[in-house]
């Protein structure tokens, strides 16, 4: 019995790429179910990659998980397979921080290896597809149930790539000053407050309460809602989303586009 | 052996949202296979998206067939799964209208279940992603073999909402008036006026005679023909398509963009 | 244990053609994996499916692959099945060309069958969806062991069409003339130049060194280089890519867009 494999990418489904790499773990690892996170990353954004692997991954089973994302493609960058301290869950991919924001979700890593020139590794290595030569025939053969060890070469775990990432501050004056941290393909505008973090928000932020919100020097009015049936359509909500953490929405509409938000920017939020 | 699951949506795939549905069902339900029927419905666009379901429902195995195009998530819409009468088919969705137009191919439904508080459900439930904590683990539930009944509270078939559907009307003096349901991606417009009802039509609409179209004040010939080899490069063809409904094709190139039409919008045939 | 199935068309993912194609496979050979390559090919465009099919098809595991880039569904081109000399492969489509080249990667075709009126077909046959109808079922019931000759009627395979397909020359001037055969999602032009031909490559064409590049009256500046960290951000890369053939790159850019070419569009590379 194969373990699953999970696949991210920022190949975007246009080319034969995704389906390269798929084919490559099918011809190593007949048995191995692979489940497709997304290859929807915006190109080279590493940043969007590890969070949206952040957030799927609690929901996936335990298993092999790739990511691929990987501007430093053929460059001095490592490749690595790591294990996390939690559900002994295995990740593929370049270290340069996409995997870490998941895999310290999972405890952190407690082992690490550098697989540029893994045994498992395709020849000719090309320069520019890891995925299809370096990437996917470990995690292939790692679902196979072949020893991370097995790899490549060990790796101090401490010596790993993390990753940089903004959070939300709460100011004295009680304002809330969050980033924009990914936007969805419904406009809803994810930022970087998480639900734990939200316990020390300041007093003003009550459900059903209306929200100041400034982005860009534009600013506009929303309400703190447990989900869009709480404000009207074309009104904007406040609310928890779907991986617990802030979010902005506009009812049936655009948020990102209706506040010229995008990913990196700063919003704040204060009462009115 | 688990039964299979299609799996239909307004997701799109830039993002992980149909990665993490498969996901949820695969750590329900590992043995099941899960057919992505398309993501690519218009978001919100609930008659497109059982329209789609259900012309394609005919030909997937029977199984547990998942569908989520659901504006109306987190407010007081129902959540459901129903049986169908024939081949013992499981739905699962929102109810919205969503499923009926597939369930009413294989005979209608038998039994419903209001699964908003299953007891299959991911907790916390979140307001606005009921396709990863309500729907996928109720559909990968139902795959895995476990009652209908088990997946929620008892619901009266009849009380299930259905969708409000256009239907192509034959006027006294000859004219057709038919209505555009769904245009594809090669810009063919699907009309509402199926195989079944075309032995009513008007005696002028032979095969291989020519046919004037009328759509937003625009005018346009085009020829009833069988296939694309019918016409020449660039000019129209009336036909019944692959769903054995009429439609119009313009050969090479894209009618819903020459003839200005979009899903909701008449179009009037008459003999030229 | 039935043989994989890879799956290549045009018919993009906003409609559910792909997802009833898969559902087609899976009602007549449940046990098949279905592995997709792309679908992303753009529309009728046959060259650019059989350069993808010929790339990705070294990688997939042997059995049954089918591809459907089709503008002449419904007419009078055939429909076939074909078997390579090596590795036993079968091939599954429409007869233009588009499953020539990866047949030829493995040896060529020594067994062809006409499936247009295949046993195995889905009746009635649709004029438009031959992908669901007609090379589904055959492709299906290859996958779950039938043999190739009940798929429909024999056929020489020199009577197969073949692809007309662009190659870069020579010229005596030392002028290398190549052409864009494709651009992928990140902007790379792959060239009509693979690895075997650049043996006879000029000599001044040396890594490390500069490459006058000419297309559609503009010139520039690149590097022959091997990977994207052998040129700064914004610079132009002449390299081999992972198919191993001559490209195109723009460092964290879209040399596509850039040189202002087209699959098709003739490139001059000179020593500067």
């Amino acid at each position: 019995m194969a373990r699953p494999v999970t696949f991210l990418s920022d190949y975007g489904l246009a080319d034969e790429f995704v389906g390269v790499v798929h084919a490559v773990i099918a011809r190593a690892c007949p048995a191995a179910r692979v489940i497709d996170l997304t290859h929807g990353i915006p190109r080279h954004d590493v940043v969007a990659g590890a969070l949206a692997l952040e957030r799927a991954l609690p929901y996936t089973p335990p298993g092999v998980h790739l990511a691929v994302v990987d501007p430093g493609v053929g460059g001095r960058r490592r490749a690595i397979a790591v294990r996390t301290a939690a559900e002994d869950r295995l990740l593929v991919g370049p270290d340069n921080g996409l995997l870490t924001p998941a895999a310290e979700r999972f405890g952190g890593v407690t082992e690490a290896v550098e697989i540029s020139r893994s045994p498992w590794r395709l020849e000719p290595v090309s320069a520019t597809f890891h995925g299809r030569d370096v990437f996917a025939p470990v995690a292939a053969r790692l679902a196979a149930g072949e020893p991370l060890a097995g790899a490549g070469a060990p790796l101090d775990p401490a010596e790993l790539i993390t990753l940089d990432r903004s959070s939300a501050r709460f100011e004295e004056d009680g304002t809330i000053v969050a980033h924009a941290v990914a936007t969805d393909g419904y406009g809803n505008v994810l930022l970087d407050l998480p639900h734990e973090a939200l316990a020390a928000a300041p007093a003003w932020l009550r459900l059903g309460r209306p929200v100041r919100l400034e982005a860009g020097g534009r600013a506009a009015q929303a309400v703190y809602g447990r989900t869009f049936a709480d404000v009207g359509r074309g009104e904007l909500l406040v609310y928890e989303d779907a991986t617990r953490a802030l979010a902005v929405a506009l009812n049936t509409g655009d948020a990102a586009a209706t506040l010229g938000v995008a990913p990196g920017d700063e919003l704040r939020l204060t009462a009115p």
